[in-house]
């Protein structure tokens, strides 16, 4: 069973999260029922990242095994016609060895969170941004930020649904930009506990309207209470950008 | 009759355009309806220029007069309830001389075309840009476009339909960058002939593609011949950024 390495785009507005769910349209029920046209095979597929409802992906990896030895391009270009009019592509269709996982080979997964910070409502960003119309202080936010690099126990900012075993991680790398008013924040890991950089954002977004302190999002990490992170933030604004392997 | 000049970003997708025509829903109707939920007065905007069907806006200007006097953070956020949930945002609206004209004032308009040059299908991009399939050769793109640069007859790049008294039109600048697959192409006139961008557009793509040399483009704005024109770019991936005035 020769196995593809899948990497996709997609809005996540329509979608019931990536997951499939009885009764729900899920971006993993569009992607293998497209196999299925494609390749006539009953295929399940494993995601990098089981993003939630609303997230959007540039680079979500999966895997899938066909029957068949089909050209890359083949399985990109077809895959794609079968995915419309879902607004899910696939980029990239790579043939990998029979031992690769999207989810488990995993070494890094890069988000990006997009803050559109101004008064007006979004027009050309709806649904693909969070509008926030209070100024918000971008370098408050960013020295906040860097309290959580490093391995941490991660509660404060974790959902209560989130299955992982524990709820230490690390944090390679959060940085809080802003170009003109939107306002970016980038962050890398091996993993993510569930809900765990719209958390953070959430309470980044309290340090920028001065809510709280710089050192309050250090205050929350260490108190390992989920009652103390800010309210996380809209699904609409978190993309997957990129899964590292190797 | 105190003068306003509002600046808008509006998604062109759902709109006939800006021009408000019987029977369509268009930008000027929905924002003029806004006017009339928050005054209550029937007015008739005018805009720096009139976008056609799907084109977008990050910075479209127009002006209105109101019967009173209010603050001008008023009628930008009182606007913006009235125009939800259409897809249009009045970014900043400012107090203006009554001999402002949002359309006869301007010294400048800028309008920005964005490609996306890959094989897959656009998720995230849809309706927002033109995907063209075929690598695209950006540097013979620029080249060519720098032929379009200063005072010219541009009938090979007008519209049938177009209604300016003259073809002749000055073309301040022009450039074709890429950035990974997304290639933009930024434009700036005093004013612009009906279709001219999505026009020129077309041609360069001509000319990335390596059907036209890199001075078809001279030959054919040298042709004053409609017929000497690339296929029209399609509208979803123009976008009028900025107007200049005074």
């Amino acid at each position: 069973m020769p196995r593809y390495k899948l990497t996709l785009e997609y809005d996540g507005t329509p979608f019931f999260g990536w997951q499939r769910q009885a009764g729900q349209v899920s971006v993993q029920e569009v992607l293998e029922s497209a196999i299925l046209g494609f390749s006539g095979e009953r295929v399940t597929v494993q995601a990098a990242g089981r993003t939630d409802t609303g997230v959007h992906a540039r680079g979500q990896v999966v895997h899938a095994d066909f029957g068949k030895d089909w050209p890359e391009d083949t399985v990109r270009d077809a895959l794609n016609a079968h995915l419309r009019p879902h607004p899910v592509a696939v980029l990239c269709a790579e043939r990998t060895p029979d031992d690769f996982e999207a989810r488990f080979s995993a070494t890094a997964r890069h988000y990006l969170y997009r803050i559109i910070n101004r008064r007006a409502d979004l027009a050309l960003e709806r649904n693909r941004a969070w509008q926030v119309a209070v100024p918000l202080n971008v370098d408050a936010m960013h020295v906040a930020a860097q309290a959580l690099i490093g391995q941490h126990d991660f509660t404060t900012f974790r959902a209560a649904e989130c299955q992982a075993q524990s709820p230490v991680k690390t944090l390679h790398r959060i940085a809080v930009m802003r170009q003109l008013d939107e306002i970016v924040v980038t962050c890398s890991a091996r993993s993510f506990l569930h809900h765990q950089v719209r958390s953070i954002v959430g309470s980044l977004k309290r340090v920028g309207e001065g809510k709280w302190p710089v050192t309050g999002v250090k205050s929350a990490l260490e108190a390992r209470d989920r009652a103390r992170c800010g309210p996380v933030a809209p699904a609409c604004g978190l993309y997957l950008m990129r899964v590292d392997y190797g």
